[in-house]
């Protein structure tokens, strides 16, 4: 089972994201860990085998980039990382049961015909939500964080866009898509992953 | 509980807004009820409740047109029966407990918070359902079928928008879209149901 899970900033799709991993027994990985992986297209395969092999989030995403010794110090050009991206996603996915949060996975598996969920919510939902996760000291008004949203996921749009096959966020290229507003996300979890199971023929 | 379903033509809509009522113990109520009840806006206000009092579509849906002797001959003006559909799906709505398909009910009773399910699926499927449910005989190309789809949808899309809010299937104005491209209806309706009762916080 293959599981990928695009979201609007803010909407809570990396939660689903984990959540729906956990209840299913599916492996997890996040936008963070393929990117932190991708940026290192000087690293050798052996190295990347590893750190999937290795079990993806919980293990790396915040540390291997500095505890690694061999990593290289300057980053890849961008079309390096992009095209390491996709190697990288690919190579997730033939290893099979995963759930990939972000990275245009949706689009880049295709051919591997995943169950696609897109999340999002309406602007006061994702307000609430950023505010809750606020660092200390943080104080964007409803204008700035608005803006926010705008700018982080146009350009997950305009990444998505670049491969094609149908718009992000357009509910053709999705098999499910979920409005996180007024919903306890935890609540909902169980019922997802039955829905996604017997979403088959 | 209140449910609304939207539908593309031809993606099963119906079929999931039957099944998920039957599911959720809910009342049922199609748009062909609501229309034929409004159609006749000239009747009174008992009679309207007497058909909405003995249970919706599967008494009346096909038959009391016909077999009531004081409906009026001549269709109503297009604009009274948009105001009695209106009032109608209020109506059945302050009852509580119902699922409505079409009919803009999403919109309409948008003061009472119904969980609302936008259903669709990509041309081939519609294509395919469509032969499966064809009148012998029948025997439309795919290039037929796409342009009835276009002009049906097109027709709710042009009444839904006239009520405004959000645009008819816009991800913005429903809590959850359901992708039924290669899903066998039936298998998905437990886990739908759960996730609706699982949906408020």
């Amino acid at each position: 089972m293959i599981v990928t899970v695009s979201r609007q900033f803010g909407s809570g799709g990396r939660e689903v994201g984990k959540r729906l991993a956990d209840e299913l027994g599916l492996q997890y990985y996040d936008k963070e860990l393929v990117e932190e992986i991708a940026n290192h297209t000087d690293l050798n395969e052996g190295y990347v085998a590893s750190v999937l092999e290795n079990g993806g989030f919980k293990h790396y995403a915040f540390t291997f980039g500095r505890s690694m010794p061999f990593v290289s110090p300057t980053p890849a050009p961008v079309t390096d990382v992009l095209v390491a991206q996709q190697k990288i996603i690919k190579a997730i996915a033939k290893r099979g049961n995963c759930l990939i949060v972000g990275r245009s996975a949706d689009v880049i598996l295709k051919d591997f015909r995943p169950f696609r969920i897109f999340v999002y919510a309406d602007n006061a939902e994702k307000i609430e939500r950023c505010r809750a996760r606020a660092a200390e000291g943080e104080n964007y008004t409803d204008k700035q964080l608005i803006k926010q949203f705008k700018e982080i996921d146009g350009g997950r749009k305009k990444l998505h866009d670049l491969l094609g096959t149908y718009p992000w966020g357009d509910k053709a290229g999705y098999d499910l898509m979920l409005n996180t507003t007024n919903i306890d996300i935890k609540k909902i979890i169980p019922a997802l992953a039955e829905y996604i199971k017997n979403s088959t023929k």
